[in-house]
């Protein structure tokens, strides 16, 4: 059943991004969401917290009072409510004005506080505003189509490293701080991972023989994930450039930015409609 | 000699993946290891394991009386006993079961507790069942491909590590923390690697320099392994894609995941046979 | 209006780069340059200050006299003055002579040191000496045909850590050192990119497993952006050797630093204008 | 002028590596080097030398009586006396023996120790021994053909690191560890290069927020060097790859590391001779 009126309108300005009022929409929205996720860090920082609680306490409901008229006019506008109610940014849109009234019935649970910041994940939603999404898309679509290897890769390096954390807590101890073999394996994937915290660190000539091992592994092993995604990158990217085609002169060698063909001068079909086009084949 | 009756039927089961039976053995396996291999971890955790060690003990011999009775089946229904118990899985099975009966004669050996652990390498014997094994198989090709110059590329830098760490041992000396060339050179993997860990840090201007020196090392040749990886990556993948030809219009430039062939319907060859036959040419 | 006399051959000295004397002038200008780098750096080292603080302040007033002279003869012999005083070089060409002379009003505020610093920048403007100028072009234009999928990764990778930093606030808490958000989100950034300095460090077990976990998110996205710069250059380089045509036997395979076509021995055209031209269409 | 009877096979032995003598001599020259590395590494741990210092004293005199008896018969069965004694090699096989004479003269100086691990780098002499020369060629080629590229990227880190090393300077200053700007660009340049070791670290929220911006800098441009050694390595491998052609047939798709031609079985020509006429072309 398509919307009419009001409804319709709202829709456009609120869902849509084609009209002017959508847009500008949206752009309010960004800054909204950004205010208050700026919001919320600043509540968690104890001598901010104090100096200037009352101030953040009525910001705080202000956002929660637009964000409440926008979810309330989302709802009212959509197409099928029942199915926006229960989308992933429906729960995420009700997620971000729960947190700041639950607190009145529970006063002073940080874990709200967090929930709140979930806000932030209202800014992919508005994203679709952009071209953006486009280059978010290739990515997405390579680390997909690596994502068997990928897994095959990690289920690879945690053997690795139950294998190495094991062999540490034998050979340092628990008076080295290896207190335990999760925690040796927490050392291992934080050497591994090349990040190195050193609030666990061997001690002993044959733990550092075997974390620097550790570490050679690690380094040498990074080359894989980022060998995987180049290889699909660099094959998504060459499938999109071929997508790419004039429809005047069937020429296929554009950039991915190019409109207007490089050889003739007409102007190239959207990428972002191939890809529509590509998802419903 | 082909195998008949009850050894047939079971040798189906517990190493077969095809019938139904096998498949669910495959699964209730990779979920008893994974328990195991829990257990062993909750075990070395002293708050754990004082608290609930007699329940930890039950535990441990429950699976060790499963995989025991695994291990028998397998001797039983294999179709070579002899090269089963002696290939590396039934190597594996047997250490899998083996240090539960010796903690019966030595008592407390975290040693055991590590072996214990080795359990965890049984999960690959189990991955057979899905079709992640290609996807590994091209990791490995690979890497195997890209040996040599990764051993190159790892005596490079074992030269690098020794002639920093000497540097490093002369410069900042034993009263800052590098007390003998091989800790020196176990800072300079660790630097290198960009892990740093901390613990051992330079502290004269002229260490400090020499560090930085090291690092910035270490951030271009990391360049090296990754660069390898990715180019036999990419060249496999591409050696994978021209093996995947369709049988009936010959043509090759199917996806790695396609079953059927995108032009004209037909059911591609598994590429898990076609490595088999490039194995066997 | 075309330069004549004098001006015109200070033009050629100063701002050009072909004549023997340009050529020296900026030499002579990158070391000078050097020089008074280095001496910032000593002047903040506090020892060296005390001890030779007359000779800095004497070499400091030396070079601030040439950049001064310089300056002035810039500004002299410039074909369009006022667009060279407020060009991005002629604005760091004042910045870097007007500390000092700042400095005799106001004393000894740090700011006016660092401010000097920022004559390393102007070894760039230098460098157009140099054959190194197209592989900069080369890196710059690379990162910048990639500028919207960087942003969109980063954009990501910051709601991560805002994520992550948040559920590390609520799971370590402050006693442990995560005393607000904001702190641990930089945590979370610190962690994410591997670098792990160790100040801040989770010793709850769960804490440690989340670390675990961003650690090895950190470790397998780093792979995007170094895919997508790879799969740029690669395109890029690719690029390049194709405007590389022999005018006399237009076969287009010469290696970038070629400067003969290697299959007639004719003379080819300077990539640097093929640049010139590409950026003129 | 060609070498005869003694001094010839001599030559062959000591210098050549395709007999059976010289290989045998290479293999043992080899393993004499590592023990003699070995042995540096253990005089400098303080607690060995304590207790063996007797035993490491007599195979340091072995060692090196060893290696002076090879440099004599290396001299003396050289081709050309002046130019082996002042090749590269001449002088780290000088090296290897010197420091030993010396300490007869000088006693306890640290530095005569380090000059001896020196001796490491004549392993890249036994290293034509093997067929891994062919890939190190690869890889050195590779970082050569890079080599301005990576100049100018590493110009450009220095520059972003000086500037970021003053601001942290400014921001936080020597209460918090930032004593001067040598220091701090120290500072910049383990966390831009993702080492992070943690001795100096930002502690006002400001400084924590300029850290974060620069590791996730360090983060963005690690892809730089490894994109520019993966592109270069590509084409290198790809290069070599057409070199590698069949004399019978004329096809060139074989493997790198092929000897015979796999389809027609014929002898390919070796690639170390095909890069030799490359050099010489």
């Amino acid at each position: 059943m398509p919307l009419t009126g009001n409804r319709k309108w709202l829709n456009e300005v609120i869902f849509g991004t084609d009209t002017p009022a959508g847009k500008a929409f949206d752009v309010a929205l960004i800054w909204t969401i950004l205010a208050s996720v700026g919001l919320v860090l600043l509540v968690s920082v104890e001598s901010m917290a104090g100096r200037y609680g009352e101030l953040f306490f009525i910001l705080e409901w202000i956002f929660t009072a637009l964000f409440t008229v926008e979810y309330l006019l989302r709802i009212y506008c959509a197409v099928d409510r029942r199915s926006y109610v229960f989308s992933f940014y429906g729960i995420v849109d009700l997620l971000a004005i729960l947190p700041s009234y639950l607190a009145l019935l529970y006063t002073g649970a940080s874990y709200l506080l967090v929930i709140r910041l979930l806000r932030v994940l209202r800014i992919f939603r508005v994203l679709k505003l952009v071209r953006y999404l486009r280059d978010a898309n290739l990515l997405v679509r390579s680390l997909w189509q690596a994502r068997r290897k990928i897994l095959v890769f990690y289920a690879g390096m945690l053997v690795l490293c139950i294998i190495f954390g094991a062999m540490m807590f034998v050979v340092e101890g628990p008076r080295h701080g290896f207190t335990s073999i999760p925690k040796s394996i927490y050392w291992a994937i934080v050497t591994i991972t090349t990040v190195g915290y050193g609030d666990i660190v061997p001690q002993t000539p044959l733990g550092q023989a075997i974390a620097a091992l550790t570490t050679l592994i690690g380094y040498s092993i990074i080359a894989v994930p980022t060998g995987l995604v180049t290889a699909e990158l660099a094959s998504e990217m060459r499938h999109e450039r071929t997508l790419h085609r004039c429809d005047n002169c069937s020429r296929a060698d554009h950039d991915p930015d190019a409109e207007y063909c490089k050889h003739c001068g007409y102007k190239l079909a959207e990428l972002h409609d191939l890809h529509g086009e590509r998802a419903a084949e």
